[in-house]
């Protein structure tokens, strides 16, 4: 099997300048596994309520994504609501209804249990480590969070990040967790902290990839409109584990950097619409496209 | 002869978490001459005061700067004091003495008018295009700009910006000039205002290159300890401007990506040490190792 994401699905209502889209399929799992897609098989462990429309299950299935780990739970789906300003560069959250997403407890098939690509999206890092214990004999395992576990579960963040390879951080989140204002830095006591590589993700400005042997600087794609930047992050997160579980040896540091940059080709589509409709319709031809005018932009 | 800059010359007194540096050797002219300095012949026109060190002028004398533009006059140098928090990414201007800068008119030399490569350090636009009207046949004109010119003179500046073939700005800056919030398109915008190339400088993130052509982004050096940022962009501007007055032929796309390499090059000299210390220090062997250094982290 190929990658195993464990997650979130939801139904997201964002409001940005450029109009609203209301109760649309977002999650961390949702934007992970279709970007794992274009390189990879994926799997989803995620929770979903009795609300959650049909033909966005259908959606993921089309795509020929394992949804046998999508429980489906009495209540209600989990619901964001966000807006974003002029400049996409603050985010404000108007609501957050957990609901069946509050109790989400991930209990792994047999089947899941065998993964050897793991990306454990933004979820307590005590659930993380309760999927990492199911994990028979993992590979691979990428680690994202957020500052609400940095602030509120730090322990059980860094116990968790002892047993993954690889930790997406932002560059707030980066600085938050280490208290050290400078991102290199902050990348080198992260890596202290256990996860041999460390990628920070800039948004407009790219994204950083550190390990103790090698550093690389991917460029962020230039696009010339944002529509929306919700599930960037998850769907670079996919781009870059689904290309490398495609791979005969992940480790190679060549793949690592051309697996940056396609997280980076796929993010580019996601913020070009609401919700995952431009990155479900990017065809590899597109992708190639785009992998090619970042080598042109940093070539020199 | 080489690169003519106008620009200032100073005694800044900076303050940062590392310690302070009282009246060292500061301004754009400064920073940027030792940095073109590297690549090609520099002359600089500026005004200091009559308490102004010999020793600095001696300083640059002995990389054989031309400092026959430097006037001296009667009165006090432009001084600036400054502090930079934790992260550097917030700089808080203490005070500001304009002193014997407050009057200066460039008024250049019969050699100096034949400059064919020319930065227009970041002084009031109308200045910037006397010393234009000045120069007889120019044949690369690089601009720097601040917001205080964009809020304060801002007709004045769109008037320059139409005659320069390059213009530098921060992203704060590029935001403020088209009250576009997207970089990309921002630059799109200041390209209508006249100038065929812009370059947005990003600090850490590094700096973006943008023709109607081609866009080149250039990664930020891997610093561990920045010291003292202040110059780095007039540095920036020295390892471009310096570098592309050394080549047959500025217009090359691939020499243009080179400069703005060895511009991000110089520049992380200078924000390793207070003041021109480590600029000036740097030689050719260790500017070629991070030149190869960058190639290496964008490379994939």
């Amino acid at each position: 099997m190929g990658v195993l994401v464990v997650g979130s699905v939801a139904l997201d209502s964002v409001k940005t300048p450029f109009g609203e889209a209301p109760d649309a399929l977002g999650g961390s799992a949702s934007y992970f596994s279709v970007a794992a897609r274009h390189f990879a098989p994926v799997a989803m462990v995620a929770v979903v309520g009795e609300d959650f429309p049909q033909h966005h299950i259908d959606f993921f299935r089309a795509r020929d994504i394992d949804t046998s780990g999508l429980e489906v739970a009495p209540g209600r789906t989990f619901r964001w609501s966000g807006e974003y300003g002029h400049d996409f560069n603050t985010r404000r959250t108007l609501d957050t209804q957990l609901n069946v997403f509050a109790a989400f407890q991930p209990r792994l098939s047999a089947q899941h249990r065998r993964a050897r690509h793991v990306f454990l999206a933004n979820i307590h890092p005590e659930l993380q480590a309760a999927v990492l214990d199911q994990v028979e004999r993992p590979d691979l395992v990428v680690l994202d969070t957020m500052n609400f576990w940095i602030q509120g579960s730090r322990e059980a963040l860094v116990d968790t990040l002892g047993r993954v390879d690889i930790v997406l951080l932002n560059d707030e989140e980066v600085r938050m967790l280490t208290g050290e204002a400078h991102l290199v830095r902050a990348a080198r006591r992260v890596m202290e902290m256990g996860p041999p590589m460390v990628i920070i993700k800039k948004g407009e400005h790219g994204a950083l990839l550190l390990t103790r042997e090698f550093a690389f600087s991917a460029p962020a794609y230039p696009i010339e409109e944002i529509h929306d930047p919700t599930g960037a992050g998850d769907t670079f997160a996919g781009g870059f584990l689904g290309y490398l579980a495609s791979r005969p040896d992940w480790r190679e540091e060549a793949e690592i950097r051309r697996a940056a940059i396609y997280g980076t080709v796929l993010a580019s589509f996601t913020v070009e619409a609401f919700s995952l409709d431009r990155l479900a319709a990017a065809t590899p031809e597109e992708i190639q496209a785009r992998f090619q005018e970042l080598r042109r932009m940093v070539t020199f």
